[in-house]
């Protein structure tokens, strides 16, 4: 695990939730790469390499010129291709004199980086995050920068609802959680891991939601998208009123969404959502569900980060220890599956089989 | 010395306080190895290995579910033999789960924990630290955890009292330390250390303790046992009224008591005690006495722990130059040479001279 | 860069400001050599090995009696030349018990130390700052300790003043000189750079100081000595008043003064001074001059450090990358090839040219 990086370089990452860029200047490391980006005027994002051709020292500390960046070091200016485009008391500039420009696309409300190679980056491939798109779906967003763990911890989390009943016992848990089969599916980018509980009591946050006393069908859809995209379909419907079948018109239906980046190879970015169907009007609601989910240490996320630092600094102490695996981690061990395919893939080795399997 | 650990492992250490353990859980690292102490409800102390089975989450994150540990992540328990109880969403537990258990001893009113081989540890080896129980002593005790050095700086430091003329010399120091000659004797797990200044001027501390004028018989008999305690007994008595011979009946005899414990290679716990046969219902001296050994940075401990984790930063900074030696320093060596000892036997390699020889 | 150490050890380094160094014990690091200096009742400076001979402990840490240094930790004393002069306890002492004395000598009101061998210490070779003395030049002078970054990235950035044009825009910054062509000349121990721009529009610091409306003669005549001094020569003249002839009476000169000294690999420490030869005597204008450089993170040079310190962590992170040059390197690149000489000659290896060319 440690002789290779544990992430694929020829995939789309998120780098910032789209509102983040402005016509300055932002740095973001992805992938273990210094990165910084900016709008140009014409409202595309441009992502350079964050360190000078002349002296390394961060374009992000210089500042933009027209649509160039200038380094604030000796004026050197690089156009958003990563093309020099003026150096400092010459007249020829030296034509090997770039920086790297990073493919970038910018959808779903985020941008979007490529941190491999430029010629195989296909914006068809962008992850599917079309809940935070439009109307249909209402939520308010937020980040985790710098969270201190493998990006694929949270994965592993985040595919084995198992947790919420001991992290978030007092919200969202449930000893239904874990005493309901699941089924796990998946193709060659994706793992989905379902779980229906048929005729339940309704764990707190889903009682307030729904707004009806009464037993409940509550499913759990989890959908992972290699390498670093989960999105969870959640919810509680009235029981037996139909929720199974595809009607879910009685019941609150929301999704959290993830979009985790890795910074390094033992830290993070942790872009996410919740949305929902339901009373999307509620501005109160919006932002009480928000906190509920990062509330300066309190929130329902800061639950989960207690337990993915304490694992990652394990981890690092233990380094050649496996995990084990329980039944719970079918979904978890599937996405890591097709991580390390990808990496395979990469690497033009043999496929390698995970520390996970 | 960087290559091979500089503790034994097969050699019980103070992990805590009686007192610290109670039914819930105690996080501890004990050369190296981390810890989860609890007490059972039977009043039994456990010592687990502080990782999950599962996925390295620490188990003192977890929780006490009647005499078992429950990990905080996903729920699984474990008894204190260290055999899994519970596995989540599923009914057979996988035979092979389970984390290690170390032997664990209650004695002298601390928490005694074996890091090596369980089937070598045998309670009737827990070290001499009879002065902590009873009544026949009286003292507070405490305990500084993680204290940035090497455990042997400290005991080089409690071998060699010479260092009290230079590092305390506003309380205990005295020149007489300094001039007068010792003995040093050994066994195959203790060396003792023992100077008799006779006829001097009592030191401020101890011409307070006494309450008499005059000059004084002072005695420093410190006994080292292998690998990592050291008990100093010491005192004065009107000169000539017979301390020499066995009768300290006209003095003050107190004890420190000193349970070193490494942490890693490079910081220890050190658990302490100052224990005394005089005035013994005297509370505002207990406390006073405890105050003068440790006191937010003033205390006589205090003066000691600025030299040791200064000696421990010049030791990582020059790795390979070794310690030269004084007379001073007959006893360390000796105890240097118990555990080096120790350690080649655990290594089954010829015995291997320390860099202190 | 990573192999070998990146500065010379056979060379004069300014360790303080005489005035720093009193009757008592100072602690600085040079060339990765812990020393601790002070000052002896004849006046001189000694500067021993920081670390004593016995167990290491920082001598800083004890105190001086007489002229000797005594060890906090059990009393052992050094004479300024490195010898013991006192055991505790033994009357004998060991002949070879001593400490490491470096050479030291006190001129241009700093305190140099040659980390070397102490045989090649030739004072003849202490560098020129003779704008400290005297009272030819006026400045107030001060000290970064403990700068983030490998002492050569001062020397780039003093070499090459291009920076000033964007680092500095608000102060001394002027497109001038960017635009303007400039000199390179070297000894075997010197390089140096000559901008002058003819008649030009004074920046906003220099027309302050000349007091006088109209266009100017400026000049930039950066002198490097290896392998760590620089000293500028800068001023203005009104335009055509003789100044390119050697003739600046009519205009305003300046110095300033760089004694950059390696801490480690990746520190130093920056002992500045901005000395002037016009309105000597306005103690307002030094202090002013003072503050305008070095202000608690607002200063000329704390706009230097933030480029200096985010430039080292991108080297750290990027070791293998060379440096690319520009033509306004060349002086910065003579300075690199002149120390480059220094440690080729000390390693007795042939010229390895450094990352720089």
């Amino acid at each position: 695990m440690s002789e290779a990086k544990p992430f694929p370089l020829n995939a789309w990452y998120a780098a910032a939730w789209g509102h983040e860029i402005k016509h300055e200047l932002s740095a973001r490391t992805v992938c273990a790469k210094d990165i910084v980006l900016y709008r140009r005027s014409d409202g595309e994002v441009a992502a350079l390499e964050d360190a000078c051709w002349h002296r390394l020292v961060p374009l992000s500390l210089g500042q933009i010129v027209g649509d160039d960046v200038m380094c604030g070091y000796h004026g050197i200016r690089f156009n958003s291709a990563g093309r020099c485009t003026f150096m400092p008391a010459q007249k020829t500039i030296n034509p090997s004199a770039c920086v790297r420009a990073f493919a970038v696309v910018e959808r779903h409300r985020m941008v979007w980086v490529w941190p491999g190679d430029p010629a195989l980056a296909d914006p068809a491939k962008v992850p599917d995050f079309h809940w935070n798109d439009g109307d249909e779906w209402v939520g308010e967003g937020g980040t985790y920068y710098g969270l201190k763990c493998d990006y694929r911890l949270i994965i592993d989390n985040l595919m084995d609802l198992t947790h919420e009943t001991y992290v978030h016992a007092g919200s969202i848990g449930h000893d239904a959680i874990t005493d309901t089969p699941f089924d796990t599916t998946h193709t060659d980018r994706t793992a989905t891991v379902t779980r229906w509980m048929l005729g339940i009591e309704p764990p707190p946050f889903w009682a307030r939601q729904l707004g009806k006393p009464g037993l409940v069908d509550r499913w759990q859809i989890i959908r992972f998208e290699a390498p670093s995209i989960v999105v969870g379909d959640v919810g509680v419907a009235p029981v037996g009123t139909g929720a199974t079948q595809g009607d879910r018109s009685a019941g609150v239906n929301g999704a959290f969404l993830a979009a985790i980046t890795p910074e390094t190879e033992t830290t993070c970015h942790y872009h996410w959502n919740f949305v929902r169907t339901f009373r999307k009007g509620d501005h109160h609601l919006t932002r009480a569900i928000q906190v509920a989910h990062v509330n300066d240490g309190k929130g329902l996320y800061d639950e989960d980060v207690v337990f993915l630092q304490a694992q990652q600094v394990a981890i690092d102490k233990n380094p050649r220890q496996p995990f084990y695996n329980l039944n719970i981690d079918a979904g978890a061990l599937w996405a890591r599956r097709l991580i390390d395919r990808m990496l395979a893939a990469e690497t033009e080795k043999a496929y390698l089989p995970s520390a996970a399997e």
